[in-house]
C-alpha cells in the first residue's frame, strides 16, 4: 500500500508501536473498572497510578496534580470554565492566538457575565508588552496563553509572562495550554509554577500517544469544578470511568517524548531549517519568522496560491500537509492567528503548515522540498497563462 | 496465569477480540486527524461515518442524531448541563436512583438557580405513579429518568412515563440514560422519541466496546451548550479530536450487541436465574426482585454479612463482583439506590451484585454460585461463634 509521507504531526501523530505494545494488555485480559475491589479492578488502578507517576515524571510535576482527560481540548475547557465556576465573574483574558479550545469557552462564558479581553500579539506572534501590561492593570481572574503555537509553532516566554502577572499584584489564576509544546522542548511545571503558572494542559495524541487521553496539571490551590460530573474520579475533578489502556499508553508516550529530547529538538530542528532554505529559494513567506518557534513546525505561503489548492495538490503528490488550522478545518475562515499577527486575509488563506517530528525520515523532507518547488512553479507558470 | 471468573459486566465489560482487530488499523497506520484534508485525514473520517451509521441503526436512531462523546457519563453532563444553558432555570426532575454521572451534575445546576426533585420510587426501584404525577403537575424543564439501572437492573417504563409527561401537557426534554440497557434489551430510538423521550444516552465499554467513546443519541430540536467548545466537532457539540479507534470499536461493538439479541438475553437470563435459584436456598434477599430487570444483573444481600466483605472474599476465591456501585465505590456510603427504594441502611451495606454477560461461561455461574454458599455459611459459622 502506498503511504503518503505524514508532515502533519501537530494534527496528529502515529501511535509509537511501543505505546501499543503497552497498551495491548489493557485492551486484552486487563480490562477491569479501576474503581473495581476485584483483582481486575487493582490491575487497572495500579495501572492508572504508574501512568500518572509518567506523566507527572515528563511535566516536572508531582503525580498529584496529574488530572486526566480525555483530551487536550477537554482540559482547557477544565481549566476555563472549571475555575470560573468558583469565581465571581470578572476579566478572562486570552492570548489573541490561543486555540480555539481556550477561545470557545471563554466567549461560553459571556453569558454568565464574564469579560473577554485578547491579549495582542506582534507580527510576530509574541505577546505585545505594553498590551499585556495594560491588561494586567485590570487584574485579570482568569489568565490563559498558550506555550507554543499549533498553526505557527510560535514559542510564548509564558514564564515571565506569569512573572509579570504576579508582580503587578495580579489574583488570578495562570494556566498555559502547552499541548504543542510537550516532545518538543522542554517543558517543567515546577519552574512554571514557581514563577506563578497554576495550570498546564497537555495532550497524548500529539507526543506518539493514543487519541482519547489528557491532562491538566494543577496546582492544587485552583478550586475547580468539574466538567463532567459523577462518580468522583480523579478526585473528583473528571468522573467517568477512566480510560485505563490510553493513560497508560499516555504515561509511556510523555516518558519516551522527553527520553532523548535534546537528540529529538537537534534532529527536527535540522529538517525544519532544511524545508525554511527551501521555502527561501521558492520566495515564500514563514509566518512567525521573527519569533522563537517549535523545532518541528512551519507555517508559510506563497503569494497567490491558496493555501488550501495547495495543500490538495500536495496531498495527491503524496504529502500530508495541513492548510491553517487543521484542528478547525471544518471553517473555511483564514486562521485567526495570522489575523492576530496582522497578516492581510488574502495572505492569510494562503498559509499552509507542516511539521515533521523525531521520526520523520530526511528523505521525506528532501522529497517534500523538491515536490513543493514543482508544485509551486507549476501553479505559478498557470496563474500566468491566465493572466 | 490465574484468571479469575469476571461477574461485573456492569462496572466494564472486557474488549471483544473482533472489535479490538476492528480497531487495531486505527491504531496502527490509519492514524490521521478527521479534520485533516488529507489522505490520512479522509480515512478517519469515513471510518467515523461508518461507527456513526453502526451505532444509529443498533438503536433505531439517524446517524445525524449520534453526538459521539467520551463515554456515558460525559453525554450524561453534556445532556443536562447542555440542555440547561439554552434554558431558564427552573426545575429539573430525576429518578431517586439515577446514576451518579446524572445526579451531580443536576446539583451543580442548583448554584444556577435551578431546582432540583426526585421522583420516588416503590420498594421494587420502579417510579411511583402519584409522585411523578404530582411532579409533572410542576411542569419540569428537564426530566432525565434511566432505563435500565445500574445496580438492581430495574427496568423502567420509559416511553410510558415520557408519554405522561408529553400528556400532562409538559415541554420540557425528557431524557433517558439507557448505557445498562444497550445489548440486554431492545432499544428504538425512533419509538422512544415518539413517545416523548428526547436523548439517550450509550456508552462503548458496557457492551464488548473500548473506553473512551460513548454517545448522546439527540432529538435535533434540543438546543445544547457544548461541554467542551472549541474546534467545532460533533456539530459543535463536542470539540476535540475525534478518538478514531474507540469510535471504530464502538461501532462495531453496537453492532454486534443487537446482532443476536434475543438468543444472548435468553442466556442471560437462563444464568441469572440459576443464580437466583442459589440465592434462595441461601436465603438471599434480592433487591428490585418485583420489578422487570435487566437479564443479565442480581443485585441482592445477606442478612449480617457486609457486601464488602463478601466481595473481598469472593474476590479471594477466583469471583469477580462488586458491592454497591462499582461506578462510586471510591465512596463507602451505603447505594443511594437501595435507600431510595426504602432499605435500611445496614441492610444496604449487605449489598453485592452479580452481572453476567452474552459471553459468560456455564460453568463458571455453577463454580460462582457453588463458592458462594461455601463463603455464607463460613461467614455465618464464625459470627455464630462470636456471637
Amino acid at each position: 500500500m502506498f503511504a503518503p509521507a505524514y508532515l502533519d504531526h501537530n494534527a496528529t501523530t502515529p501511535l509509537d508501536p511501543r505505546v501499543l505494545e503497552a497498551m495491548l494488555p489493557y485492551l486484552g485480559s486487563r480490562f477491569g473498572n479501576a474503581s473495581s475491589r476485584h483483582e481486575y479492578g487493582r490491575h487497572a488502578r495500579q495501572a492508572l497510578d504508574t501512568a500518572r507517576q509518567q506523566v507527572a515524571a515528563a511535566l516536572g510535576a508531582h503525580a498529584t496534580e496529574v488530572v486526566f482527560t480525555s483530551g487536550g481540548s477537554e482540559a482547557n475547557n477544565l481549566f476555563i470554565k472549571g475555575a470560573a465556576a468558583f469565581l465571581r465573574p470578572g476579566l478572562v483574558a486570552l492570548g489573541a492566538t490561543e486555540h480555539p479550545s481556550v477561545r470557545e469557552p471563554a466567549r461560553q462564558m459571556r453569558r454568565a457575565g464574564w469579560r473577554l479581553e485578547e491579549m495582542p500579539v506582534h507580527d510576530s506572534g509574541l505577546v505585545r508588552t505594553e498590551g499585556y501590561t495594560r491588561l494586567l492593570q485590570e487584574k485579570p481572574t482568569l489568565i490563559s496563553l498558550m506555550l507554543a503555537n499549533n498553526e505557527t509553532g510560535v514559542v510564548q516566554d509564558v514564564a515571565a509572562r506569569a512573572a509579570e502577572a504576579k508582580a503587578a499584584g495580579g489574583r488570578g489564576w495562570f494556566h498555559t495550554d502547552a499541548v504543542q509544546a510537550l516532545g518538543k522542548m522542554a517543558l517543567d511545571f515546577r519552574a512554571l509554577n514557581a514563577a506563578g503558572v497554576h495550570a498546564l494542559t497537555v495532550s497524548a495524541h500529539k507526543i506518539y500517544g493514543p487519541l482519547g487521553a489528557g491532562a491538566l496539571v494543577l496546582d492544587k490551590r485552583v478550586e475547580l469544578a468539574p466538567l463532567v460530573a459523577g462518580g468522583g474520579q480523579e478526585r473528583n475533578l473528571r468522573s467517568g470511568t477512566e480510560n485505563v489502556p490510553a493513560i497508560v499508553g499516555f504515561g509511556l508516550a510523555a516518558e519516551l517524548a522527553v527520553a532523548r529530547l535534546s537528540d529529538a529538538v537537534a534532529g527536527m530542528l535540522r529538517q525544519r531549517r532544511e524545508i525554511e532554505a527551501g521555502l527561501a529559494n521558492l520566495g515564500a513567506r514563514i509566518f512567525g519568522a521573527a519569533a522563537e518557534r517549535l523545532p518541528n513546525t512551519v507555517f508559510f505561503g506563497f503569494e497567490g496560491i491558496e493555501g488550501e489548492t495547495l495543500v490538495g495538490h500536495m496531498d495527491r503528490a503524496g504529502f500530508a500537509l495541513a492548510s491553517g488550522s487543521a484542528c478547525s478545518s471544518a471553517n473555511p475562515e483564514p486562521s485567526h492567528v495570522l489575523l492576530a499577527m496582522g497578516v492581510a486575509a488574502e495572505v492569510a488563506r494562503s498559509a499552509v503548515r507542516v511539521s515533521v517530528s523525531r521520526d520523520t525520515k530526511g528523505e521525506d523532507v528532501q522529497r517534500f522540498v523538491e515536490a513543493l518547488g514543482a508544485e509551486v512553479r507549476r501553479l505559478r507558470s498557470l496563474s500566468a497563462m491566465a493572466a
